[in-house]
């Protein structure tokens, strides 16, 4: 293996694909970005079992192909090698198989590598007709949803984000069991078989890290066992969870007693400052209380003070409503609001809270309230 | 106690204060902050045994003064509340002396708080004729020298800055007896008797975090046991450390058998690449190596692999030298030189390294290398 690419090139698919690097991996190899150049190009890739992550660099992007070959060079040290170069081309060669010679301006780097026949197959296998969708569509399914998984073992299904489509809808649901966030897009093609897959939540999480800004599409190519996403000459494969996610359309009330619209940003200000005096210890506990017209936010906390704080609203009858809710998981659900207007909805003080953004109706946040009266 | 303020100003010394907060103290009236309202101003004080800040605000800063008095209000909380409040105008009033009401726009707290006569007098004491010098020197003295200071209580001497004042020369000196920082400065006035005290490192840190940008005038008003810092309104006392700072001096030589000009920045991105192979368990151990005109910069890893560098270099004379020392220490060293160039003064492979700034002569850096050859 002879070559020599951009610097910046390099590096860009480097930290693409160093995301499937794992500190604590059992198995050596996989602590290593495998290089393998071909006539049609470089293709790195790396794998912690859980997620593999491939990117491909044309031909037309390298500046020269010497000698086709491939090997697999410790992730750790690479990454930050190529970071600190000074220069703009960096020289790779293979020498004797057991070491790699990296170049770039008066720098000369030899390590030690391994064996890239050691490297697993990493199977990233395609679809005939893969779920095609714009990135920024695919990245706000993600970061409406992906705060609300389970960060618990006990229930490892519910550390998933559930992907259900039918026909032309694409609907992603996460929940904890103590709050749930669900979003949904309409795709391009309407798909003739139903797809119900979980994919666990971190995954996605540094899946979107590595989306580029250019609005493209990207694809999932679904299996029984994985999941393949295909973007800017990059391949994203996660394994799913296997077992049934719990059905939480039956957990959401088609109609409220109180419907309140609120100003966003000013809600969450408010709230943030009533959660000054609350404490993970107490579930974070906010009041909300209103009555005709007026809103009061406040929190207790009998040894270091309270706080009231009123609020202007919008309600849509006379009924009043009293709850208390987690501060955390209602900001948390506000964050997901980019209109201005938030629309709270309330059955009883035990019943679920649900948080609507005013313009954009594909998207529902519920939080369960917390007894107090 | 009533009165009023804009918000920005009472964050502005809040924030100064809040350094002298500690969370483990013992003493639960330390944990916040006394607010002491006269009819000249506010008076806002903190400490935790270690070092003592009060801020002051002039009266013709304050909105109104309703009622003077004083409380003491917990500081982790009050810094936050104020910090996240909305409007330009903060009200306080004290309540039965036991809590203290915080209004702003819609938001009230309620906040229990304590007796300002249990809070410790701080005795924050002057002297006659203090020593003065300008802001950014006093900063450029703390910074390039607190980074060399010992992080180890064994010998808590060296965890200090020794100051010491001759005539019109204020040196600054810390070691950790691997390596010596030392700076100087000329003051505006002689003095007539010596000074010579050592103020934990630390404690300067966070003195330096709190100056403004502004460059006018600290004082330093120096004690047998504290040293207090006057500027901005503001005073920070902090105790200092008893016993005598070793003579360093004398490690210091005067003379050279290889001196070498080098480009700052780029000996510095030199050794950086060089440490990538090093670790904190093998000292960060480079090499260096110049012969003639030639510098190579190397390191080794027996397991990872090695990288070598060459770097244009000035030299006096044809004398050579091979050295080796803590990359991680002589970056530290570099961080705190602003010209162009960085002087490298070599004696033998087992002498004292000293890293001087080509037009700063005020300034010295010295490393012990480390035997390897």
């Amino acid at each position: 293996m002879k070559f020599s690419i951009k610097k910046d090139i390099l590096l860009n698919s480097l930290n693409k694909v160093s995301k499937a690097l794992s500190s604590k991996n059992l198995i050596p190899v996989l602590s290593g970005i495998k290089f393998n150049l071909t006539n049609n190009g470089l293709f790195l890739s790396a794998s912690d079992n859980d997620i593999s992550i491939e990117s491909f660099i044309d031909k037309k992007d390298l500046e020269e192909i010497i000698e086709i070959g491939s090997t697999v060079i410790q992730g750790k040290y690479i990454l930050e090698i190529i970071r600190k170069l000074e220069g703009r081309i960096v020289s790779f060669e293979l020498l004797d198989n057991i070491k790699v010679l990296i170049s770039c301006g008066k720098s000369e780097f030899n390590l030690n590598c391994m064996d890239a026949n050691e490297f697993p197959n990493l199977n990233l296998e395609e679809q005939k007709e893969p779920i095609i969708l714009r990135k920024t569509e695919f990245k706000n399914l993600i970061n409406k949803t992906s705060f609300a998984v389970s960060t618990q073992e006990t229930r490892p299904i519910l550390t998933g984000i559930n992907f259900v489509i039918k026909e032309d809808k694409l609907e992603c649901i996460s929940t904890d069991s103590y709050r749930l966030a669900k979003k949904s897009v309409t795709l391009p093609t309407k798909i003739t078989e139903e797809v119900n897959v979980i994919i666990p939540g971190k995954n996605l999480i540094e899946l979107t890290k590595i989306l580029e800004e250019e609005d493209d599409d990207i694809q999932m190519h679904i299996f029984n066992n994985k999941v393949l996403f295909k973007f800017d000459n990059t391949l994203f494969q996660t394994r799913v969870l296997t077992g049934t996610f719990p059905d939480v359309n039956r957990l959401i009330p088609d109609s409220f007693e109180v419907e309140i619209k609120v100003n966003a940003s000013e809600f969450y200000n408010v709230i943030d400052r009533a959660a000054l005096l609350t404490s993970e210890k107490d579930k974070n506990i906010v009041k909300f209380e209103c009555e005709n017209n007026e809103v009061i936010v406040s929190s207790n906390s009998p040894e270091i003070g309270k706080v009231e704080e009123e609020i202007d609203v919008e309600k849509n009858n006379d009924n009043n409503i009293k709850i208390a809710f987690s501060s955390k998981y209602m900001m948390d659900a506000l964050r997901t609001i980019e209109s201005k207007d938030v629309i709270l909805c309330f059955n009883t003080d035990i019943k679920p809270i649900i948080i609507k953004d005013a313009k954009d109706k594909t998207l529902l946040q519920l939080i369960l309230p917390i007894k107090t009266y």
